[in-house]
């Protein structure tokens, strides 16, 4: 994890402490299940929840000596319960603790994700409506092609990021399971209520069946969601980035006064955030193989995807979570250049309406074949003196033997290409 | 793609003919929405419709002078409609039939996959039923831990490739859209309503907004759940294999008459197809990655995604349909070695039976530090030996001062351990 | 494999017969070696020469009853050889015959991929040296930086591609080993010797320890370099792409006569090639991880990388060889616009010498914090008005208090920033 | 990074304190060659080298203001060198200083990892050459296949490390460059001589020719090799998980006196150390990809490499630096049982010499398919009854009309398998 791309809030889910507590708290659930369905005396339930504690200091310390995290867990816990922490972990396997707590940990980390998630949303969703109707070339190949708004445009990633929750959504529900099943899953030394009562308190769902552990394609599915949003990070920033382009310049990332772009070049204004974005995907996006590496653990479980997980667990979340915040950063600071979309627009003298003239000359009677040639003639002379399409057309006998100078004039019309934005605007924002 | 894993039905998907009848489907569809609406006449259409074909041979020659998939397409079904012809993909751009026939393509790849799906759980299910009381131990780390039943270890699996399923459907359902919205996804040369006619018939959905193309962040959720799928099948193709082995022989691949293990060595009967699988699991995994570094296309598109999905379209839905195919197969015919398995778990003396006695020496009064030590003590005799554990418990005074020899032999009941396999096959199998 | 992207002599590498032809010469070098030590008949060795020979439809015949490739092989090969055949194959293993096939079949691959990398190479290095001195800006974060020429952009593809060819030839050394050892790589019935005989014929190296097979780390090695080559790919080919851009526009792909780059747009020229390496780029780093993920095979071996070999074999080289010469192609053609490079350089009325002048005030005794005030004010009113930033400059009387006229025009001079490109190309091209 | 996996040796190389103090060390040796060639005042180099120092937390707070890490860095050290500080960093460009830093970090980095594989080399030979010519069956797919040693076993691994020590010099060498060639490596503001002076004093070559920053396909090949080293790491440990199962326990790793494998299961001593070594080696594995991706960066460089390089160049070297060392450890203290690696050898009753059987009939006049079909029937009772195999044969008329009693014992002369041994070691050890 890299300390420069974390937030606090998503970072303490992965401490030492928040740990501990989580797995304080599920030995209490157990322990006042277990008083419950009478298994321990409720006496020792109650002390549990009333002097359970722990020590982060001590838990090291012990478990230097034992090598075995949770026994070093429950002993510094039984010196602040007292007698009754024998009844403590009763019936229980470590890995019920530990793969209980990591539901806990990433149902946590999903809940600030799908804030982030509704955050970057609204963001997107004010931009596109601020330009909704701000023209704008849409381009594939990366070479101008027709007309769109930069509204549409955002509206895009609206609809991406839309399904990018639900997709965060459904891998939270994924992994938002409880297992207490014991050695092998067999419930042999556990009453299933133990599960089913914990399991509820925390607001997750026994698991149907468990080896010894939660089944990693749980795990597998949940990060490769990650993986997927954070290759639609990349898809923005990577417009962003295009967009500051020197020769572009229709949107460039918020500058801050006093801000340096490059000590000695004082016109270096770098999109920096969205470059670094781009890099947090490709983090954010090596864990899936890992995690679906992790999937085929031997027999009832081996211990293979305990190292992988301390490592892409906190490291996936936190930096999809710094990215999201950022890229909702970005997106809300985005200056955007409408006068330079025009220009950008119209620097190819309006080739951009060549598909309309052509079906407008078909229609008018024109082969297609024939059409193609008047306006590919007309087209080739606009690309190389980059003088208006339309004045050439106009002075094209041919042409104008099938349009009306009024009907080319109305060929260049913009709106033309707008005329279903509201239509795209309903269908994406509802 | 191998041929060597590929089966008739889902490789049929991926022929050139069929990629031409769907875009000739598309086409026509198109036209037929379009008479609808008026915008061509309906003898064009009509036309279309009936007289509607295509040449396979004629459109690589007309590509290999146009450089152009879609073009050469239109001129080959041009020739057999005649002049109505030029109604023919009115306004719609070439990605609106790409994108759309790909949907159609991973759809009804879905659906194999799907219908693979249900009979390999089946399989398992109804191997689990056989082997719902059949004791076997569990393994943690590879090593004996305490008993299950091979039912309980076939439910995890069964539960797992039920979550596939679920997976698969929330995939398909994810690139199941059509897109038929122009050069720039603005609609301005095409009615919505066309985009609307021709999803209803190809049981699509309408995309919400496209850009030139079908986002592709859909298509990287797809085959991150293919992964998933792959990922699990491999876990399962491992589990055989460790079974397999010569030391654990607790199941077998079946073994056809005729079959030779090895050209020299008669007692060789390798599990050479769950090898397979755990091979093929890693390249329908291969695909993800690609899939994920497709989505982050220029502006409106690039072309940049096209040759990943020739070649991991087919790659992956077709091996993954083999491998689900294969692995069905793997269960119907595995042979299981009930014998072996009792004959293994007893191998250690009935040590797995030591946390029980643990616990009946602690209910009994014991400190749980005293019950260890007389437990461990006996167990390591056991170990040493390979005598019976029960035979050195009651052989052991100080165990006997607190367990009746009755009581002994109770602890060594192997029903106890199963005890719960009902309530986890109801909460599997419901 | 993709027939699209695949060339004939290294799709013929991987064809049945040219495998079925490899392993004949191995069991017939194997046989000649046993008739030179004396091991088998001289006259056995002779005949397998003689008539040593197969058909690949009874090969397929026969492996769908044996199902055991090498046995169908060998089987068909004693039809041809008659009664001598007995002693074909004599102590070796099926992965004897297998890998060392596969050796050949890699070594082959590179073979035509190092002559791409010499084709390529010689192509970016005559393209470097015609635009030696062609100035260009250089770009840092997509935003104009300081001026650079086009041939030292080259000249650090040129740099990449050497180095990357020294890489294929490193790999193409770690997958050129033969080992005939023997089931588990003890030469219990077969002599090292004949390793080494049949090793030297086929210019390959004797594997120092096999298991059963040659070690996969040294594959795992080889399609990691490939994969390191298909990221350069795609960096020159995304410079390209950038190039091409309707707003820079300093460099396109050749556009044959004829070509069509939208049936409707006739400005549309679209960077198609390039883009199109950018996805084989994806395919083939693809196998890495397959790759990497097949070195830990169980114990003497497993069967597993079999199918993911029988995958990215093939793909991995058909997919590099088409890239490295379709990359090859677009080096050659590539249309240069110098002129569009300087209009471009120029937009920013001369801003890229703002380091120049601030180093100059400096030098003429400004501090560094003033020199930076003096230059940014300047600039920032070129940047608005894009007016020559040297008569900003000349109008500002704090600036020519230190610097004369010609000292600021001197400042603006480009040969400044050219005077090292000798030595960089010294450097590199020797 | 994860702590846990982390030794402080390594990590030093990546704290802030060590990151500032090569790039301290960088500058001071550039102001140093500058003064030699007379480009600033040798007082100014000298004043540099004598009070150059830094301040991390004055380095933090610069940059929270000035967001640039090299400003930042550099007012810090000028606070400690007072006036002559303007003559530092003359000429160089940040990524100068940021990459040739990571050069160094990466060398160092490398060299304790050639030092770890030294280590780990010498352990495996050490275990190797003491079972030399302890027997063990080897396996193919997991099953029984023909004898080899334990010693031959582990030369493989020797084996494979050595060509991993080979590969880690060859990407040391990769990324051992040094490049101060200014904004966009045209050297417009920095005599090249400068970037010789400076590497040669850090052990690094002159990169020859730079964009704005070293170009990535170097740590590309490098993490690559760390990946296929990683790929080794996993092969080892799983061999020693399968010879540690519970049916296997041919060798186990060391148990220290009072760890406990489980609380209640004194049986229970897993392989924990490799199960983590397994997951250790898909962690680094993670780190291909992404670094991969992050050749293509755009034009003369962006800096979406950064974040990625924050994260997997410590987490990379650190976590691989710990798994070479555990490995090592396990190696070690690996314990060794040649007395179950006998029994499990001879629990098929001498089936691993079938082939032999099959070779002397064939010798004695039989026929192949007589051959097989003899040893077959005889091998078929021995795998049903347990029984020894040699007897069977012994009890077969048709088999003794071919083979004498002592032919037939001489068959199952277990020396025949390791009569090349010797040349083997030969081979691996020199």
């Amino acid at each position: 994890m890299i300390p420069r791309y974390a937030r606090p809030e998503m970072s303490a889910i992965w401490t030492p402490e928040s740990k501990y507590g989580i797995w304080l708290e599920i030995e209490t659930l157990a322990a006042e299940a277990m008083a419950e369905y009478g298994i321990i005396p409720a006496d020792a339930a109650k002390a549990i929840r009333e002097r359970g504690n722990f020590d982060v200091d001590r838990i090291d310390e012990i478990e230097r000596e034992v090598k075995h995290d949770i026994i070093a867990f429950t002993t510094s816990v039984a010196e602040f319960v007292g007698e009754e922490a024998r009844f403590l972990h009763k019936g229980l396997t470590s890995s019920d603790v530990l793969d209980t707590c990591l539901a806990v940990q990433l149902t946590r980390a999903s809940d600030i994700l799908l804030a982030d998630m509704d955050a970057l949303l609204e963001s997107i969703k004010a931009r596109a409506y601020e330009h909704k109707m701000t023209p704008t070339i849409g381009r594939s190949h990366g070479i101008h092609a027709e007309p769109t708004t930069f509204g549409v445009k955002l509206a895009t990633y609206y609809a991406e990021f839309s399904r990018n929750k639900k997709r965060l959504e459904v891998a939270r529900e994924e992994i938002a399971t409880c297992a207490l099943s014991g050695a092998v899953g067999t419930y042999a030394n556990i009453d299933p209520r133990i599960e089913e009562y914990v399991a509820e308190r925390l607001n997750l769902e026994p698991e149907p069946v468990s080896t010894q552990v939660i089944p990693r394609d749980r795990h597998a599915a949940f990060f490769s969601a990650l993986g997927v949003i954070a290759s639609s990070i990349e898809r923005l920033a990577t417009e962003i980035r295009h967009l500051q382009r020197t020769e572009v310049l229709e949107a460039e990332e918020f500058f801050s006064a006093g801000q340096k772009g490059s000590s000695a070049m004082p016109h270096k204004r770098n999109p920096v955030l969205t470059e670094n974005l781009t890099g947090l995907a490709r983090l954010v996006r090596s864990s899936v193989m890992p995690a679906l590496e992790n999937v085929a653990l031997w027999h009832e479980r081996d211990i293979s995807h305990s190292s992988v997980e301390r490592g892409i667990g906190p490291d996936a979340t936190i930096h999809l979570d710094f990215a999201l915040a950022r890229l909702k950063g970005v997106m809300d600071g985005l200056i955007v250049y409408p006068d330079h979309m025009m220009a950008n627009m119209d620097a190819l003298g309006g080739l951009h309406n060549s598909q309309r003239v052509l079906l407008a000359l078909v229609e008018a009677g024109c082969s297609r074949e024939d059409a193609y040639r008047l306006v590919q003639r007309n087209a080739m002379k606009t690309w190389q003196e980059r003088t208006p399409f339309a004045d050439h057309l106009k002075a094209d006998a041919d042409v104008m033997a099938k349009l009306s100078t009024e009907k080319v004039d109305d060929l260049f019309d913009l709106d033309y290409h707008m005329k279903r934005v509201d239509h795209i605007f309903g269908r994406v924002f509802g």
